[in-house]
């Protein structure tokens, strides 16, 4: 299959380019008799939105979109959603001067080696826009799991060498008031500050800087993830890594787990007298053993590399293989991660309603 | 679809746990008309297999496979290739004090609460022994790949804190021979020796530690890779954190690429006056962008945690939810990292391979 | 995963109900550099819209269609196609009638049995409506076997039981002149008129009938078909009958075929002295064996049963089980055949390029 | 993906050819906890396996199975269970005349022009010996369906001309007890007979001849089947014509139906007072409407061509191209209807057995 879908059972086909017509995404799969609330989905559109502050991209897009099918009354069917956000704001005169260039450190080359054609307005389809469809998907997902209770959480946890701390707190409602409160999306206010003020700095230097995002799914039920190879934290690797500029993706301990000795990194478990919970003293399972969740919470880290357009001139080359130059120009996001918080969280979003969906068949022959 | 198959075109479906008849894969989808080396598969198999050197488990399996099907007169037909390898060495009852016990960080309750049902010996399905049947299928893939000059090559880059340099040579035949000549396989001979004589000490300890392998692939020809959800490395993580252990997964600049600036990071093209290339001053892209592969090296990194089956005895649980404990005993690998370098190139084969052919539906076009 | 997805490498996501704010597809695999004809794609949905004459419904929709993606500078990229067509005269009101009430062979009981929720509304994603968006796919599934010179054809074959007979010209060209000469859509002249009448008659009388379309693929090149399961006539087979009103697929020889000996059954193959090619003599294969084309024209036919919605009364049950009864108004077609002819076109435009596309993963390996 | 996989939850893969070590089928997504009856198993395999009867191919094939894996303390454990069944009774030198012939009607050629290499040896993978895979995993799909008290019947109603009234009784146990009394397994004790003499006098002339299976699935919840290409009715008939030379297939009212009126044809619904059932006066939808069952009987027909190996010498072409002789010789079956009888059933009961698990995700919703 090509590679525009995701998921198996509650699956998402995204489709556009960034200049084209509309962006949009079908979804196959989404259970019947999910009250939609469209205020909902266009809150998360707005968070992914350029445009919100002046440490994002100056373009203004409002992003509204249009569900074409899969609802009556204002609930789900059970049949395909289709959903489109046209595209507004489209200066692709702003990229004349890209046509004939292969910018560094963008997909320019790597799509005209592939397809033998490229549209170069705004990088086409290796726009990171795709991900506005992503985050509309991720949206309705968001309203499935209401039902069951999950909850997700993400947040600017790392700008350049800025490290952010543990959020303090384990109450996601007061989290994510803190994180909404400024403009980079950290859950740690001084640190926020500091993010923002740093990222202004490059910013104003016409320079771009990449950054992490970590992540906390509460509430998911033990018994997610398809071994032996659709394992939950695989299946969340290959959704963040499919995001545009992420290059590096760890859960529970990660990298640094890689470093620790057994003695020291098993979590124990604590002895509650219920057979169907398991509680560990420490987490850095990250919730996910032999790649099924086992009811603790879910966390991972994400990396961003930093944004490729700078604003300054660069050496390059053409498409016949010459040597180039590529003015540094344009609109864009000095950072990625402060908007990027809301793809992360639809991923997840997408990946645990996916999995909820796919273990109902292994659960059909208990109570029988 | 269950989670049991990897791979869309060159696609492998795994089986059998630790304990049972045997395990094995079948694929579907190896082109016709491979030559099929027998000598060369066992011999990554015997990479992977257990009871190699002092600083692995002593468990002893011969690990000899048989393909029941799928080729005929030593090549491929295009038809499925099953291979099976008969499970030996079985002391089902060295696991009969785990049959009621959650063990710490396995994926003993996991299991249990997705099936209702857990074949206790030995890990049963979530057992490590699952990836020998992902080596030999991998080692398919490398005899197919040999004909387009694609090359593989991983090592041990880290053992806990101990850091490997990045190998110096670009020969990867040199390499696998200093690799191959220490236990720890590792490219770097002075850190390879530091590493052996570290894991000895865990091992003495009854302890266990985690580790990292590097990966480059070298000649990956430009254009593999399906964006937007299965580019070329978003599957390689699926990949790699599909395998047993593994908690992180970076490619190019990784993690550290996150702390970078965009004028840093950019990697500037070399002119070559040859339109069907790109060469790039730096790497920091892993040979991926826009998740396509542009033809340069592609580079990644796997963090594996330490092992969960330490030779002390550990306060857990038993299947009531109960206080319990778990005795430190059995054959167990102090540090996985030596014996997983196998796996990991054997799972880069398949995805490369499985690349190769879903580019071919997208070239079609060109020459019409 | 759901299933309003057909194909795997050509892969089509179709969405929409009958009156809803439009249907539409994605296409996602469409090779690169198909040149996209936007008066033949609309030349193709004009045959199966409505209203077209007096022996079809005379509900008007013009159908007209949108490419919000996938296509630049009138070719596509590779990337996915989205059309929409805009549902247009929507008289929801026609329907309230049937809100409560399930028509006999109708899929009202069984979608909300499924779903537990039903947009009654010209039958929701049940109506036949959704195969426009089918024909817009095949017309770009056309568009690139033109490049290969595979030919389709399709007629009605079968009106009730009046009998077309087989062709007797091979020259589709003009085949399709007589076929657009005439109302019904039939290759014979004579046969036609007969049908037409027929069909007359039975409008006139309030009631709908039965047909049969027989279809010719030409120059298809031997080799496509993928066993064991994705043998080229079965992939045909599902691909009709997913096809609203289906009933019955045969190739080739079909049932009759299963009333004869094998001595008469057989397909003697010609010398041609040419290895690649076969010829036979008779074609009861009907173009495939073992589930692979062999570059004979592959043949078969489609039964559809008469369509449920009649202009008479009839007793039926309403959601709560209770008798009711169903008054016969609407506008509906009398016979579903002369429109059908564009589906079955399509899907098998659709297998076919399906197919060439999964065939190329064999072929790689033929040259090296 | 290559095509030896059938269905998405509850999926099968089948591998082996006819002369090479063994055949088998591995089955991934089958839910954990079901009994595992081998008994049961080796019946289903026992009437399809050659050598039963007078009627049948005398080479004989005791078709003994073994699980590799996927079950503990005979339980199925949620892990994939592999089945092989060795091959036995290769008299691969039977075929060396066939080595460099292409027969008439057969795969030879097919295979070779896809595949560039063919295992001649009996048909290799094209042979029908890989339907005792199907049967094996038909097997299993049938245990886990007795919880659901779905019940599957197939039998010969046609052989040549000659053709089988519908069953009177609807007792499936009494028409399993009549069909297997008589070689044919037809359920009606008259026409057997009629049968089983005409297929001895087809045998003793060295002919074949095709023949017809007519099946009901009893009991079959209604909801299953997804919409719009995954039809419950385009699934069974992908399934069917996916088997060894079946040439068409039809459900309820087939192909007559498309020669009745929609005032006879449509299926009057029963006033039950029960909103949960539909029951009709007469079932032409064949227990489907709008490709999801409604809890009648589903019914359904396929026809089989004639066996394309005859006792008699045959015209044909070698793989140059040019002209050669087949010699009638070999011990092939003179109607393959009787054992396929077994293939029909497994095949039904995976399909099912899939849609009983797909439709979990969409029930998912109901309840919360």
């Amino acid at each position: 299959m090509a590679g525009n879908s995701f998921g198996q059972l509650f699956r998402i086909t995204t489709f556009g380019e960034s200049h084209g017509a509309a962006i949009g995404v079908v979804i196959d799969g989404c259970p019947p008799n999910i009250e939609i609330d469209q205020d909902f989905i266009q809150g998360e559109l707005d968070k992914r939105k350029p445009g919100q502050s002046r440490i994002t991209t100056q373009r203004k897009e409002s992003d509204e979109f249009q569900i074409l099918s899969g609802i009556f009354e204002n609930k789900t069917t059970g049949t395909p959603l289709a959903i489109i956000i046209p595209n507004s704001d489209q200066r692709s005169k702003d990229y004349d001067h890209n046509k004939d260039i292969f910018r560094p450190s963008h997909a320019d080359f790597t799509y005209e080696a592939k397809y033998g054609i490229r549209d170069h307005r705004g990088g086409g389809r290796s726009s990171a826009r795709e991900t506005a469809a992503r985050v509309a998907a991720g949206a309705i997902a968001k309203l499935f799991l209401q039902k069951s209770g999950v909850e997700i959480f993400a947040h600017v946890s790392g700008v350049g060498i800025i490290e952010a701390p543990e959020p303090s707190s384990a109450d996601l409602k007061q989290l994510e008031t803190i994180r909404e409160s400024n403009l980079v999306r950290c859950a740690d206010e001084n640190k926020a500050a500091e993010m923002v003020e740093y990222i202004d700095g490059i910013r104003k230097a016409g320079d771009t800087v990449g950054g992490r995002i970590s992540c906390v799914i509460k509430n998911c039920p033990a018994g997610l993830g398809e071994p032996v190879f659709d394992k939950l934290h695989a299946e969340l690797g290959k959704a963040m890594l499919s995001i545009n500029a992420v290059h590096g993706f760890e859960y529970g301990s990660g990298f640094k787990g890689s470093e620790m000795r057994g003695s020291q990194h098993n979590d124990i478990p604590v002895a509650t007298n219920d057979p169907t919970k398991m509680e560990t003293v420490t987490n850095f399972s990250g919730g996910v053993q032999g790649g099924i969740s086992n009811g603790m919470d879910i966390t991972f880290k994400v990396a961003f590399k930093p944004v490729a357009t700078i604003m300054h001139n660069q050496p390059t080359i053409d498409k016949e293989g010459n040597s180039a130059e590529i003015k540094g120009k344009g609109r864009h996001d000095p950072c990625v991660v402060p908007r990027a918080v809301a793809i992360i969280e639809a991923m997840a979003a997408l990946v645990i309603a996916d999995h909820l969906l796919r273990n109902q068949s292994v659960k059909q022959n208990f109570s029988v």
